[in-house]
């Protein structure tokens, strides 16, 4: 695996070209996008079954063939052995308890002029989540999505996943009917976007779209922004993991290949002050790649994204971690809370040396939606705060509003807009 | 002004053509600007420098004449007059009153097994902050911007605003001194954006731009957004009055046409059970229209995109208005809390009779840059909330890990994902 060394003169610029990774806009990509979108607009239903019969070979002969029934997710649920229902059960429970306590209320404050200002949270009427087909077809993405939405409060959750040949993964649509999926759609790509997004005669229009696809949906939610609300465009997965002290080097290069796996351009980033356990996780990695179902593209990925860092000291792997922005950080040490502290950006950070990263794509209850390639500077795991959304309140009294109005009414002559100023004037004149 | 009821046969399809406000995308624009950011990336300041002089005819002569420094910041603000300065002040001091009470803390629990969960919250590093030049370069949109961002802690303020012919509004300048910027660049339009993306030898990349602007500015906001984050496509702005029982007429009037004179796609509503009132209100606009400085803004706003719509009752005009879900929403009459609580979309909510709009643009104390053309429906004000992040906490405990691990590996499984499975299954067996 590569090696690298903050000592290599020409690392910053070596590090720096490994973490770039830029998904160039394809303009013809782009305009068959366009074509969809304005297509589904026009021909609404017709046009998504078209595109359905022909992109995913879907065998529908009419458009309700396209939607299932509660009963059948029910039956999805109902068929599945005791040991995934609860598993299933178990991660559903956790990721409910930790997203309540992301909910978020409203307050009012009364000012020293006895104002009345305040926020109300309200959730949102209607929101679609995206869940793609075919190989990544997971119910922990249906469970991520749904749960915090449902979490908010949003009363209707429309769920489409495109069904390639027909073929449903049935432990996704256990997973709908367990996270109280309202109603679901066998359809994909930029169709169900634009179909999400504009409505048709059978599929409602959405306030919001959330989930992860392929480019071409990352293409239309784009397309789509501003017309509703959606949640980022995901790039390909990452970890970094920090190690220093005892470790079992076997573990992190498993936590290691557990991101590569995912897919050849995903990113694993091993960082570390002790050359020796950077030798032994290079070895584990090395062995087990000989041995894993997804060798083939856990290698691609560790071979051209991958990366051993030796670093002087924990300070340079703070520095280094920052400069990433890691989606997943596993900080596989003594006392990991003391060096979170320094830690900027990050999707989410397990802490310790019994906090797999694996967990948290299941179970541990936080989101697995998470801001990738550096987007963790700016952005925050998917969550109940992504399906509320808040509207300011203002109530003036009679005496209360004098103050405000005489400075708004000068304000606004500063800026030249003397309707303003006079609105503000007759209250306090 | 035109009339509506919904009486009339075709309310809901006029209701809906009225509201309708869709920005085509140009592809001429569009490609002109996917120039400008290509451009900029690899030409840098000599490219951002180049288009400031031929689009704003800045006479500029290097780059550097492109940067304010504090000293000039700080002589605009000591050049105001009184009343202005005090205006300013109280303005900034009571936005920055209410926006600390919107700034979020971190959070962690111990779950049943014994395992810790959290949420970390972090301000963002760098923003930038979009100040529309010419007509529309209003000090208020800069403390909008800026004091919430300096309320999240972020440490770095860069501001753009384009200076055409050189020429700037002091009091922008004041408001920047006021609000705590770190740098300002009188640059704007799309290569302003591209710079802010990208950074240039001079200018630093930001990670999160916020702030209105013209097409071109919208346009490179959404093709940067992924490489930092954006606040939102402003569109233009509304205003939605709902009154009953005793008004004034013409204060009514005079707050509709305080939207109508910021451009002549601006939208004002009038909405009443009331037939009366509305008879008076139209007829106050109409008087008001002969008179205001902005007139001719203000009378193409009204004629094209303004209504006075009246309803049997209050039931009615709660369902217009979650379906307008406006920027703006004032609810003029008694006991307006009552009322508000069944108003789920709204960008903000001005209560009772002594709380024009006007104030919340400048100096209430909440945002005025709000969700526009519906987008209520999923969106927020602009807020200490964008000016932060967060980042999932999980530390397991050797014993607590189990069951998770456990869990994580039946799930893993059953999404064909070995390396997940052997990674967690490590930690329990």
């Amino acid at each position: 695996m590569r090696r690298l060394s903050t000592q290599d003169q020409n690392f910053k610029q070596v590090f720096a070209d490994l973490l770039a990774f830029e998904t160039v806009s394809d303009p013809k990509l782009l305009k068959t996008v366009d074509q969809i979108i304005a297509d589904v607009r026009q021909h609404g239903d017709a046009h998504v079954l078209k595109l359905t019969q022909q992109f995913d070979r879907h065998p529908a002969h009419q458009f309700s063939d396209l939607e299932l029934t509660q009963e059948q997710l029910k039956d999805a649920f109902d068929a599945l052995n005791t040991e995934v229902r609860e598993a299933l059960e178990l991660a559903a429970a956790r990721i409910r308890e930790f997203h309540q306590a992301q909910k978020q209320d409203g307050w009012t404050y009364v000012d020293a002029l006895g104002n009345t200002l305040g926020q109300k949270v309200t959730p949102l009427d209607r929101v679609g989540i995206y869940v793609p087909g075919g190989l990544a077809s997971y119910p922990s993405s249906v469970l991520m999505n749904a749960v915090p939405a449902h979490v908010a409060g949003v009363p209707e959750i429309i769920m489409v996943v495109p069904a390639p040949n027909g073929e449903l993964n049935p432990l996704v649509l256990a997973a709908a009917y367990l996270a109280g999926v309202t109603r679901l759609f066998t359809i994909g790509g930029a169709q169900a976007v634009a179909a999400l997004a504009y409505g048709t005669e059978t599929i409602p229009s959405v306030d919001k779209i959330t989930g992860p696809g392929n480019r071409f949906v990352a293409a239309a939610k784009r397309a789509v922004f501003g017309q509703v609300g959606i949640d980022m465009i995901a790039g390909p997965s990452e970890i970094l993991v920090y190690a220093e002290g005892e470790n079992n080097a076997e573990w992190l290069a498993m936590d290691l290949l557990s991101q590569a796996e995912h897919d050849t351009v995903a990113q694993a980033v091993f960082i570390t002050p002790d050359e020796e356990l950077l030798n032994a996780v290079d070895g584990w990695i090395e062995k087990h790649l000989e041995a894993l179902p997804k060798a083939e593209i856990a290698r691609t990925s560790i071979e051209n994204r991958g990366a051993l860092v030796l670093v002087k000291d924990r300070q340079e792997a703070i520095e280094l971690i920052n400069q990433v922005a890691p989606e997943h950080l596993e900080l596989c040490m003594d006392d990991p809370q003391v060096m979170a502290e320094d830690i900027r950006h990050a999707g989410a950070i397990f802490m310790g040396r019994y906090t797999p990263e694996a967990i948290g794509d299941y179970c541990a209850g936080p989101n697995h939606v998470l801001p990738t390639s550096g987007t963790a500077r700016f952005s925050s795991p998917l969550g109940v705060y992504d399906f509320q959304k808040r509207s300011s309140l203002i109530m003036c009294s009679q005496e209360g509003v004098k103050t405000l109005a005489k400075t708004a009414d000068v304000l606004a002559q500063q800026e030249n807009l003397d309707a303003h100023a006079r609105s503000a004037r007759y209250r306090y004149q």
